[in-house]
């Protein structure tokens, strides 16, 4: 009989968000190899993201290297790289840049925004997931400014300065929120054609009511404040066709030069990887532990996968569950490899619901209590800046709000890489 | 005999660096309608150029919507246009945008970076004169390190950490400074299979020495600097050939995954636009009013313009010079528009020279002193934050020097839009 040297497990983890990065992070003291492989070389705090979209944040503020985060984290090895493909016989992650092997599989490859089957829908409304996607309707959004102060036909101006924004979740509220700020408060001292005043921000939701997942106290406040703003609240409104120009809705059309996809997403391709069985929104149906039925050193978490609460309804995707899964799997493949008892099933904690009305409002649900207004934005200011990686994140973008705050500017107002211009 | 009506001069400035925008700001009382039209929406701070590039500043932190800082100034219009061509028989400027009636002209359209006949080298070198140059630049220089740690062909490897500047002006000089404090002082602790602090940056200058612009003791003091630092300066080393793996030189060759081009300046298309006679770099001859022969009405500032001083030497072309001539310009303009005699010829004030040396240290040439090391660097320091514009972006850069000169990390190490990767 022969003698095997204990070997440390590999877990590779592939995808570097909330999850993964919780994953990683938590492994630190366990005996195992970690490799995070990701196709960027950054964690972006997507919370954040419609800051970058709105020209509030630049994409530095809310973005670090996932190899400097995990720098003093011995055990971890970071990689730059798009999987193709995953062999759960022989073990291997196969990626654009190498060939990764595994004893514990970690996937956490997120969501991308869906279009229900009309993918020619992105091009004119682009949705906001990535840092890359956020630069696209940041210029989207200014140079629709300034084609506006170009032209001269009253019509295209017009729709220049219409900004239409699909799906009223907390993504579509804080866009409108945004944009309306950035017409009525930063631009009209900047122009002297056009009255950016004067532009249309209108938010259309498919179903009955803004911020769905919120008590119907909070929708109705979130309503109310965005109509005080300015924003065109639209609901029970279906889109069914997006073009260059505008939307075309069930009963009538917006014209509008700039369109922002906020109604839907969908998960990654994780579900292809593994030849698994996905829920309609493409994410793995995963066991109580979160591994894949049948194999147990594959774990799906995320947004890639469907988990449902003790109640059964759906974990929602949001980012403390992301961090709570991340957790639990680095907690079980952490007992594995001390060979003690992982806990049995991942039990998600819902923590809250939030979302920003502009500059100084704000709606949270919490477990025990609701706020609105101008306390609840503050306490979303300091969560964010609190959840934010590093310090140095962290006092730039609170000087940034502080300092917007005082003078209504906007911080990062460039238009560049003008592929896409006029 | 009609009587006329008295009209408002049309002031149009092509092109809003700090030449054409301080002919713009100088403007601001005149008795005339100023239309400032420039291809990016943005004023860019060139000399910070070289800190976007290696990943310490974002983009936003040095640039700034020209309309915003014209906001206040009542008789100034912005537009964002690329002029295709001027019509002076017709005085009309032609944009893809629009079409502009002028009776002063000011094209102060730049400079960039210029092969020497070698365009081709252009992809496999960029240059850095813009935002997009810059980020292009960070991007090569951060996906080299990754490429590396990805690598196990130790010649690749080689290469791949091997990071070639061609040219020792300032530019080059800041550039490979700030290139090997990356590889030393940030990048060691997160990599495990490369040891970045191996990495090789290679200034190859043509001429006998660096910052050739300075007196010999600077001079010196700058080579034994970068030296010190770990950079291997080249002088009397002349490029050959340029391609995807690395630079032919008169004798030999340097094999390296990243050169950067930052040996000579080419002005803008102005000279054709105008039909003008221009110098070997492009730059339109102009009278000692820098108009240009032959048509009172129209001035070539900055970059573009081949000017000389009264000694016969040329003006250089750096920032305070392209403000003097701006200024001027503004002042020609305005006296005549009140029908006042106007300044004779443009007299350029030179202030000295400036170029950093990594994190701790400067070489300054002012009129009547020169100084080096540390208290050069933070008097180039103070006077880079005092040049900005904006409360809110000097308060930025200098937090995040200060936090990065005490950490030794750098806030900004982002790969975006990775479309040359791999």
């Amino acid at each position: 009989m022969d003698v095997e040297t204990p070997k440390r497990p590999k877990v590779v983890i592939v995808g570097a968000g909330f999850a993964g990065l919780t994953a990683a992070t938590k492994l630190a003291k366990a005996d195992v190899d970690v490799t995070v492989l990701d196709r960027h070389n950054y964690h972006c705090f997507q919370p954040l993201l419609y800051q970058v979209a709105t020209a509030e944040l630049s994409p530095a503020d809310i973005a670090w290297p996932i190899r400097h985060v995990l720098r003093r984290q011995k055990n971890a090895t970071v990689l730059l790289g798009t999987v193709s493909s995953i062999d759960l016989e022989a073990k291997k992650v196969i990626a654009d840049t190498a060939t990764l092997d595994f004893d514990e599989l970690v996937i956490a490859t997120g969501a991308t925004h869906s279009y229900f089957g009309n993918d020619e829908w992105e091009k004119s409304a682009p949705g906001l997931k990535r840092i890359e996607d956020a630069t696209v309707i940041r210029r989207r959004l200014l140079m629709a400014f300034e084609r506006a102060e170009l032209s001269n036909d009253p019509a295209e101006r017009e729709a220049l300065l219409t900004f239409a924004i699909v799906g009223a979740g907390p993504t579509g509220v804080e866009l409108a929120g945004a944009i309306i700020e950035v017409a009525r408060q930063v631009m009209p001292s900047e122009f002297r054609k056009i009255d950016p005043r004067t532009a249309r921000v209108i938010l259309i939701e498919a179903g009955p009511r803004v911020l769905p997942a919120f008590p119907d106290g909070l929708t109705d406040y979130a309503r109310r404040s965005l109509e005080t703003m300015g924003v065109e609240v639209m609901t029970n409104t279906r889109v069914v066709n997006v073009d260059a120009n505008g939307v075309d809705l069930e009963h009538g059309r917006v014209d509008a030069a700039t369109v922002i996809w906020a109604a839907g997403v969908v998960a990654s391709d994780a579900g292809r990887w593994l030849g698994a069985k996905t829920d309609r929104a493409g994410r793995v149906i995963v066991e109580r532990d979160l591994t894949l039925p049948g194999n147990r050193n594959v774990f799906v978490i995320g947004d890639t996968a469907a988990v449902s609460r003790e109640d059964g309804s759906p974990v929602p995707g949001v980012a403390p569950a992301a961090k709570q899964m991340g957790a639990y799997v680095a907690d079980v493949i952490a007992s594995r490899a001390r060979e003690a008892v992982p806990p049995p099933a991942f039990v998600y904690k819902h923590q809250g619901d939030v979302a920003t009305i502009g500059r100084r409002s704000a709606v949270i649900k919490l477990p025990r209590a609701n706020m609105t207004g101008f306390s609840a934005w503050l306490f979303w200011c300091f969560a964010h800046i609190y959840f934010l990686i590093g310090a140095r994140n962290r006092i730039a973008v609170a000087f940034k709000w502080v300092w917007d705050y005082i003078t209504f500017h906007r911080g990062a107002r460039l238009i560049t890489d003008q592929r896409d211009q006029l």
